[in-house]
């Protein structure tokens, strides 16, 4: 019944080309380096997985007017669907291997929209070493709806959990932090950021998030707990210790900002609360012992992202997380910012 | 990012429970058993393939308006929604292991349907052996959209493919063919059947198809190549034909009815067209060699699903199907019928 299939079916989004002439054309050539995949010709995939290996398998879906615009390149949209994939795949330390697509279109939508989609997926496969191995289209009456579920590799047992963390754990954090949040205010007008350069910079990261993928090797031998930071950088170090039964400090001086956010921030201080708690920055917090922590700080930044300390774990309510100023003192957040406690 | 979430996210669902009540309390104990689904609380799931195994990993999305209705029972559209993937495993010889859950939920849906929705997917894991092991679920101002990936294990190059038919194999195909487009036809009002019990029946085996997993240790041992029957007998039996490169025939007379499917063809003989083109099925057409016939017919009866022998391949052109009548004479579709050539 299955891969992106390769006949009209009841239902099917046939505008254009058809269903048939769709995948043939724009989705087939995306599984050809994958013998597994068949082609996208047969109802199902056939994965192999190494001996002394195990998988690494996470789903996440996205539907127009909710998570991105209907009018958004659709280059752009494909991106992001494989990227929060793919930072779900590097924060568990699993190298991608394979993903399945699912979408539900709308008759109207164009052979032209879903040849850029599949555009934006070749590169990204490219770029990040993923392939497509199947999925399925469907029509719908209502907004694109896209799912696609991804599939990594890891050596068995090695996979980097949320819950275990160790109370006496270091917290790091990859790249920077608050850049998509402040670029989603940016696009929603509720943010002006006179300088335009930093005014791309920060909508780029809304648009294009840089799944960590060139971590995992780093991951895999130094951390004990890791999460990719989707829901904002409080509620997912929470996460960890939630799972993981302890609280958290985190030393907001710490937090590594990129230029635009930097200058954004002197200019709005307020929106430190933006910054820590907005999301979608697709950047992986983890926990490692302290004696790691030069060497993972060396690593980063021979590996071109930066790792940066910005608190420790302890015991304490499992989930609690206290912010710091840099004086030491706790933050607490109050109307649209934070202030002392 | 992953797993049903269990946390509240930009664009969630959450009404009622809210989302992580609703994980909580509908979805996390469907995951309890597959230690690897980590309680739905990390980011993805570990799936971990035992040695000398493979994975066959297939994808079905359905959207509220075309594959069902909006007001149907939650329960039935959960059954659909598995057995349809259960069914592409079954074909390829594939044995049930684990599934993501991709939803597409509007906010006005409360949590009594996604409370019915789980309870139809618990009765369904407990049948056909499968487990919940993660996905996603977002909110849509559209309708509801579905999606699951299903795994099957099947041993290291045992799956039975599409393309691996010869031509001289022997055609067989499960159970019964015809009772779902018929009734579809009797639900869309197109189709009088005055018995209610015939009625009732077609239309259960279009609400609740059966995935034909007994019977993947005898496509294991047997068939050279299998797909479900989806978008109909016909075309699917096409499907070989196309992948493995040559030319088939079916006989019209041999496709297995029900005694529904029976007594309204007897009525209506014009809807032998329904039958043998109409789809969702979910039975499995193969093909083995003819030396394989009287063991495959004796194993079916013992596991009570009938297997039939309706045709062959031959040489000739890659998927098409000649449909004969009992004296071996062609038939054509024309209108809604067949004559014959």
């Amino acid at each position: 019944v299955s891969p992106p299939r390769a006949e009209p079916e009841r239902g099917s989004a046939a505008a254009g080309l058809g269903e048939f002439g769709r995948i043939e054309r724009f989705l087939r050539p995306l599984a050809a380096r994958f013998p597994g995949a068949l082609d996208l010709t047969d109802d199902a995939a056939v994965i192999a997985v190494p001996a002394g290996q195990e998988l690494v398998m996470t789903t996440d879906a996205m539907v127009a007017g909710v998570h991105f615009l209907a009018n958004d390149p659709p280059g752009d949209i494909a991106a992001k669907l494989l990227r929060v994939n793919l930072s779900d795949l590097a924060a568990k330390a699993a190298d991608p291997l394979a993903y399945m697509l699912s979408m539900a279109l709308p008759a109207a939508l164009g052979d032209d929209w879903l040849e850029a989609f599949a555009a934006g997926l070749a590169a990204d496969q490219e770029r990040y070493g993923i392939t497509l191995v199947g999925g399925d289209s469907v029509a719908t009456p209502g907004p694109v709806a896209l799912s696609v579920t991804a599939l990594g590799l890891v050596p068995r047992g090695r996979a980097v959990l949320r819950r275990t963390a160790r109370p006496d754990d270091r917290v790091f954090v990859t790249g920077t932090i608050g850049d998509a949040a402040l670029g989603l205010d940016v696009v929603l007008g509720r943010l002006e950021v006179g300088d335009q350069a930093a005014r791309q910079a920060l909508v780029e990261r809304l648009r294009r998030p840089e799944p960590r993928t060139a971590l995992i090797p780093l991951l895999r031998r130094s951390a004990a707990a890791a999460i990719d930071v989707s829901d904002g950088l409080v509620a997912d170090l929470g996460h960890i210790g939630e799972t993981s039964g302890c609280a958290a400090v985190l030393h907001a001086a710490g937090v590594p900002l990129s230029a635009a956010a930097r200058s954004t921030l002197a200019a709005h201080p307020e929106l430190l609360n933006r910054v820590l708690t907005g999301g979608d920055d697709y950047e992986i917090v983890f926990t490692a012992p302290a004696e790691e922590a030069a060497q993972l700080r060396d690593e980063g930044a021979r590996l071109g992202v930066p790792v940066s300390e910005i608190g420790h774990l302890c015991e304490g309510p499992a989930g609690a997380v206290r912010v710091e100023d840099a004086a030491g003192r706790e933050m607490k957040l109050v109307g649209r910012g934070w202030t002392h406690f």
